[in-house]
């Protein structure tokens, strides 16, 4: 083997288990960590990222680099390792190109930015916001230019740089014109979907619900969408989310006494997320190559899992039985009830709290205002302005004033995350795409849905998404997977079947 | 301030961040690590342990080192880094005496000899285990040589080597110094124990006890104990222990549904551990000064807190009303009760199950044992003789051929851990000892004790112990705080006190 390979795959391995710790030491934070414990882990989490940092940009590692993908060109190593080395050259590459001040500015700016939202919001004290929001602004688009810079041509725009670190690979062209088609029809599609629904009557699900069952319901629900407990738990924390490692899968969800359907939609959710991480491939998983693709691609298959498949009338079917099961209160509710009052489709102010038609709308708010922003074409300082008037064209909504349910409501611009706003809808629209091509070879897919068996659907997405890892490109593997790129018609053709042909 | 000295701490406070890496993956890995994380986890603790030896033994420590003596010899460093330079050196020291080639081996050996362990002692197979043990002898002498060979004269034995990585300043000289009033005393003691308490009626206290209500008394008595649940957790794990940094200890115990003392004893060890690591000095904390002195010093306070407060008759009435609250069943018991069920004398074959008479005699067996084998004077298959001679001896028990309650019983020599088993008993002495000390300036102690106030205690022990550290040497420690070094005399006369006396 090349002695250049041999070296960069040690030094990948040793990051990986830096990035182990890291994993483990941040569940911990989110999950069990008592307050005491907030400066020493945030101390040692920092030593261990500059350690990261240390070996991923160690001296040797561009002559190693070269020097494999001269053998890859001489012909000396074989064309199988392309994916591998290309990939490693990339994670070195987003290292690299921010010098070590700026990353420090960046986190000590987006730490107090992020850190003083918190009472901000709740303040609904925007000018207080801004103050510490110019410096984060400035920052990024610091860190953009650095990364465009350094990366030769790579990216047209600052924000593609930006991007490139989330939805790797998807650029601010591609994503503008997938995002084109959804914003011409989602509008006129939600109207009609509000007119459909306004005269349906909607069943209560309201009641209360002790936690410890809840938590019964989710794992039996874990169980049935096909998540490993000897490779993973559930827990609780204040945001649902999901991390770990192959063996190691941990996903987190809340409960509400009184609502049991908030909580399934996250453990689905995040066991969609978990399902993709444990079923990357066994082989290079110390390596790039061998991670999960981009947030686009890794939030296409929690939607997948959470609206594809749990929330379908289909499934639904299979839900009822768990559901009187452990919470029975609800021996009265039946799917159509559940799939009723799940789907229940309205304009409002809060990202996280919309539903599935009026997300997208959401999301392309968020987008245009922070690439305008890093591409220099808005001021921090317009942003209010900005939202109104697209809260108003899009979902004919009024902010009037109250930013703690407008431009203060994500914590995401706070810490500097630029770039991660479209993976959601992305993420979406590959998920329906994904479902429309499952389905054309699974004709039969609603009845294995309807008796809770979604095995053909993991296997079709494990031989479709999670074993290929970083090999192909993410608008490669859509096209490897589905015949095409990324194409907001299949959301389109979903939301359609789902809420105004109530099929789905 | 001193350049190499400036380096010094730069790099073990590097090493500090990857022991909180190292203590909180230790941590999930025991409490909450689903079993698919096992082969991840281990390569990664592995590699975060390879990262630690690289950054100790890293070329130019040794010139820091030697700079930072020098500098103090000229009196160009303060007098107060004496201590800070010496615990340097000394980590520095117990890590480079052994090449990376014997800690890799003898790591293998012990896992092997340890996981082969669990089945051979199930089976009573004492040649199997002898076959994988000798090993484990074998590097262990090996590396108790080269410790000595590394520290010029420093140790009398091998054996010292070895107890210096556990019972740091403790000498086997010391030890069997202060063991051997112990073996002459403890024989007569515990006779003299059984006859009297022979007519004594023991109050049955098995019961049913839920989990979560013992885990609620547990909360409850670690409360009295002044543990704070804002820097650390209770949770549960097949062997209690206790880990953690300032700020967040965490500690565990496990529960019987039969028996609730089993859990409070456990809850009240641990809890002696944690308030002495949440003890430690701030300044320094990242430094081996900042650091508990051995685990000579670890466990007294373990033992103080298990032995001294929790077992005593005046404790056992302030914990009166706690376990009425929290299970109820018990309503009948009262302090009398308490104290005469936990406080019962027996010789055993196991010493995790021993009482506090016997488990001294336990504890002087294997160290007979341990340090003969380390110094050359038996070999690994006389192991099962000597025990059965002692057993006989000191407890007028035969084990009769049956090794998994005799020498197969404990997981300390499997893994190559000799030297350690003399600081549980060490441990009792110098509880006993400083016990002796703070009753001395605390005349109504046993007034606090019985309203559950033990803060004048935790006082004390804090500006005794827990504020040193390292700053001095263990047998110094115990000086400063009770006047003299560690003496059994203080351990008799508790036990004599308690169980013979019936007065504590």
């Amino acid at each position: 083997m090349s002695r250049s390979l041999k070296n960069l795959e040690e030094q990948f391995h040793r990051i990986a288990q830096i990035d182990h710790a890291l994993t483990f030491l941040g569940w911990d934070q989110m999950v069990v960590m008592p307050d005491g414990g907030s400066a020493p882990r945030a101390t040692a989490m920092a030593e261990l990222a500059s350690l990261r940092h240390e070996l991923l940009t160690a001296p040797a590692m561009l002559d190693w680099l070269d020097s494999v993908d001269a053998e890859l060109q001489a012909g000396t190593l074989p064309v199988a390792s392309t994916a591998h080395v290309r990939e490693m050259r990339r994670t070195w590459q987003q290292d690299i190109a921010i010098p070590a001040e700026l990353v420090h500015a960046r986190v000590l700016a987006g730490s107090r930015c992020e850190h003083d939202w918190r009472t901000q919001r709740a303040a609904n004290d925007w000018a207080g916001f801004l103050n510490n929001f110019r410096t984060v602004v400035a920052l990024s688009r610091e860190e953009a230019q650095c990364r465009q810079a350094h990366a030769s041509g790579q990216y047209a725009t600052p924000y593609d740089a930006m991007l490139d670190v989330h939805c790797t690979g998807d650029s601010q062209a591609l994503i503008s014109d997938v995002f084109g088609e959804l914003r011409q029809e989602l509008p006129a599609l939600l109207q009609a979907v509000m007119d459909q629904q306004s005269t349906v009557r909607v069943p209560d699900l309201t009641g209360h619900y002790p936690i410890a069952r809840q938590q019964a319901l989710s794992e039996a629900l874990m169980r049935m969408l096909g998540f490993d407990f000897s490779a993973g738990r559930l827990d609780v924390s204040m945001h649902p989310f999901s991390t770990g490692v192959k063996g190691d899968q941990r996903i987190t969800t809340r409960y509400r006494e009184a609502d049991f359907a908030d909580a399934l939609q996250a453990t689905a959710h995040e066991t969609g997320h978990a399902s993709y991480e444990a079923g990357l491939p066994d082989a290079l998983q110390s390596f790039p190559v061998g991670r999960a693709r981009n947030m686009c691609i890794h939030e296409s298959q929690s939607l997948m899992f959470e609206k594809q498949v749990f929330l379908s009338r289909a499934f639904g079917k299979a839900m009822v039985e768990p559901l009187h099961t452990h919470l029975p209160t609800t021996s009265n509710v039946d799917s159509d009830d559940l799939w009723i009052a799940q789907t229940r489709v309205k304009p409002s102010f809060i990202r996280v709290e919309a539903d599935e038609v009026t997300y997208p709308l959401h999301i392309m708010l968020r987008y245009d205002i922070e690439s305008a922003l890093i591409n220099g074409a808005m001021e921090a300082e317009d942003i209010p302005e900005a939202w109104e008037a697209s809260m108003q064209e899009y979902l004919g909504l009024s902010v009037n004033g109250n930013h703690a349910a407008g431009c203060l409501q994500d914590i995401h611009w706070s810490d500097g995350s630029f770039g991660y706003f479209p993976s959601y809808t992305m993420g979406a629209i590959n998920a329906a795409q994904l479902a429309a091509s499952f389905r054309q070879t699974h004709a039969d897919w609603q009845d294995q849905f309807a008796s809770g068996d979604i095995s053909h659907l993991r296997h079709w997405l494990s031989r479709n998404i999670w074993q290929h890892g970083c090999e192909l490109e993410s608008q490669e593997l859509m096209v490897a997977a589905t015949g095409e790129g990324s194409n907001a018609r299949y959301l389109i053709d979903h939301l359609r079947r789902r809420y105004l042909d109530e099929r789905d």
